[in-house]
């Protein structure tokens, strides 16, 4: 099963592959999709969608994964997440791929065992996990990696649960 | 000039579309874009997407105003805010068109000149300005029509400051 975690912006999407058999976890591919950061708001969201759709269609995930940030109290950045997950739901949508959405404390706790880790022990514990430590990668394609590890966790823990009752 | 406008939503889009000669405005069409509302939101908005762009291509606008709903401080209204948004937005720049947002207090002012008239004051007299009141409309879709008569009078006042500069 292949995982592609994302972590959506409206500048920028970190997008992060992993393969696994139900054990192993194999590093596949991450990147950081960037729209031009003068455009007006509206092109910039549909360069990051056309980009996305064409990344998709590339790796050929099974399922995808998004994280939904922390917004707090402060409704301007939800906004804006708002925009960010949308651009990221469509595009999975437009290429049939089911999606998960799931939070940064969720993300964290599955990298580091720790939900309130900082984002430089998540990077180094996901590119430990997947032997990828030798790969150069911004922090954005790091955390797009710790969201589709995040989601495969979830679906071993899902399928543990499923054999411990069967 | 043709100006689509819309009134988004993650469940449903609002559109409606004027002409102008610079003074006279004519009623084009308005309608409700909807999703199944039972559907996963990735789909639901992919859904709008596609039915947007259908729309424009239907209507071939050559502008395009986006109302931007109020959100005060409700953090999880202006997620979905957020994401409704961006569907027409990326759904504007992947026809091509050009795109204006406006704030509800904008709209309302424009179509009865009192930013606080109610949404059956502005229903009222925007299908009056248009002399479409024998058209049966349902509020999504008459609220569109507001967002485009709103960017109408916007750009008219643009184009008299203009003038009496030159």
């Amino acid at each position: 099963m292949r995982s592609l975690g994302i972590d959506p912006g409206t500048h920028s999407m970190g997008v992060g592959a992993i393969d696994t058999d139900g054990s192993a976890m194999i590093f596949v591919n991450a990147d950081v999709l960037r729209a031009n950061r003068t455009a007006p708001q509206a092109q910039r969201l549909h360069r990051l969608y056309t980009l996305l759709v064409e990344y998709i269609a590339k790796i050929a995930p099974d399922e995808i994964a998004i994280e939904e940030p922390f917004v707090g109290r402060n409704v301007k950045s939800a906004l804006s997440v708002g925009r960010a997950q949308a651009v990221a739901m469509i595009a999975a949508a437009a290429s049939d791929i089911p999606v998960q959405t799931y939070a940064p404390r969720e993300v964290k706790l599955a990298a580091t065992g720790f939900g309130n880790s900082s984002k430089s022990q998540v990077q180094e514990m996901v590119l430990l996990a997947l032997q990828a430590s030798t790969q150069p990668m911004s922090q954005d394609a790091s955390d797009a990696l710790a969201v589709s590890f995040c989601h495969i966790n979830a679906r071993r823990a899902q399928a543990l649960t499923q054999e411990a009752r069967t």
